[in-house]
């Protein structure tokens, strides 16, 4: 049974406190690591929750405000300092590539490894990453700078053996990996014994979604239909709704009913607003329209 | 009896380690907080130590490698999002206006505050602030890339009045001004009093000198010379001397030279490696050449 797993590395909006962190995650699907945002503090959090720092090899930046990339700059060179030399690709909106590689030059301190920026512009959900087991496409949010945000999917696997049947059928072991990608055998006596006779469906392929930052925006619901997790920013309460309109932002409701309307398979709230207090309140407001509702918090992990 | 306060807000070198952070330290010198170099992570590192955001005017950079001022477009955001309307002003490297107003400017976060870069070329000791209490003036140090550390003094103060004399000489209130800027009084009857007779010696103004980053550099010892605190990097010990040359560094050892040579009133030392575990070690080894050593650890404060 393979699982994904999000470190929730930090989880707060903008302005800081004294003891949480700006938005980034960390996705452990198939054998990537994805980072996905990089607030400033993000390689501390990476260092306390052992995140190796050489397992990460594609970062994912939503959008370019502060509180999503001013921590890329410092992991850069963090990797440089340890001496990287597999090669880092980053994703994010036109204009990251010169603002980071700038920090970077200044003090002459261009990375020894490859790294290869991907500057996003396109408003349609586009595929940016694909090997043989997972894809991730861009989710167009509405904020107030161009903002993606990007779901995460494994690709549908082999099908899984049968083991039982395959014995009962005496078939010889060579043809196991053609029979997992779908193949028909036949047998000695010419008669040809079909596929689903052999084989289990397979797994699943699971899929995370995150959606930070945007005001409420219903588009994005075919994108994100049925993934397994979905993460929704609520940076705001509904008392609040006037203002999260007003700042592209959304309020824990407004998650709970694109949760909702996306039937997902179940929604992380995050990046709130530091005016509250208590975070329950948020849980308490997705839930009046979504009933699988966690909360983010700096340094929690989900696994789904 | 004014002292100067010192705080250690991160004194570490540049790879962080989970619960270590970057050089950036707060002087409150007369009126003043000035923040001296701005790590990632220094904003967190300020609400921690309860300064004040609005409090600081005047920013200073050393150098421009990450681990001195990549904390700085955080901060500038910060101070943007709490409505700051109050001018900043930023001493630092040529450089540094462009990559640090890029990073603002690729999410349309210009500061709603005048923000005032004064970019530093010479490689002379220069007066870069002052007003009627305090001056500031570069330290050029010797670094891979080009670097400044900074004196901080206080001005000479006023006399103080002895006020036994003054009213012994049956000396009138209007006169005290004028006696404390150090003038002589004319009594009724003709004769003078001497402002000797009248006043006492100002406090000996005090200083700060804060190096960093910067091979060992016998030409700062001038500049620096009875400064009351001196802060001297010491990333290495003695026994990677070799080491501390080829990276633009110093030992501790080193640092406790240029302390006795300076016959400074006392010496702290920081950004350490992190490939020492104990800490003592830098402060032993300091201490053959030099008495007055205390380390930097985040969070400390020093008084003097």
């Amino acid at each position: 049974m393979n699982n994904l797993k999000l470190h929730i590395l930090g989880c707060y909006s903008a302005t800081p406190r004294a003891f949480t962190n700006p938005t980034a995650q960390a996705l452990e699907i198939k054998n990537h690591i994805f980072l996905i945002d990089c607030g400033e503090g993000t390689q501390v959090q990476l260092r306390r929750q052992k995140i190796k720092f050489a397992r990460i090899k594609h970062i994912f930046i939503s959008h370019l405000h502060g509180d999503h990339f001013f921590g890329l700059p410092g992991l850069l060179s963090t990797f440089r300092l340890l001496g990287r030399d597999t090669p880092l690709h980053v994703y994010g909106p036109k204009g990251i590539k010169e603002a980071v590689t700038l920090m970077l030059k200044v003090g002459s301190a261009w990375t020894n490894y490859p790294l290869i920026f991907h500057e996003l512009e396109t408003n349609t959900s586009e595929l940016i990453f694909e090997d043989d087991k997972v894809e991730v496409f861009t989710i167009p949010l509405k904020h107030r700078v161009y903002t993606n945000g990007f779901l995460f999917k494994e690709k549908l696997g082999d099908r899984k053996l049968d083991i039982n049947a395959v014995l009962n059928y005496n078939i010889d072991k060579c043809f196991y990996q053609n029979i997992k990608k779908g193949k028909d055998v036949t047998l000695d006596d010419g008669s040809v014994v079909a596929n689903d006779k052999l084989t289990l469906d397979p797994q699943k392929p699971k899929s995370y979604a995150f959606c930070s930052d945007t005001s409420y925006k219903e588009d994005i619901v075919p994108i994100i239909k049925e993934v397994t997790m979905l993460y929704h920013e609520s940076t705001f309460l509904e008392q609040h709704e006037k203002l999260a309109l007003e700042t592209g932002h959304s309020t824990a409701k407004q998650a709970g009913i694109i949760a909702k309307k996306a039937a997902v398979g179940g929604l992380i709230l995050g990046h709130y607003s530091t005016r509250y207090n208590d975070l329950n309140e948020f849980k308490e407001e997705a839930k009046q329209v979504f009933d699988k509702v966690a909360l983010a918090e700096d340094g929690k992990e989900f696994l789904f």
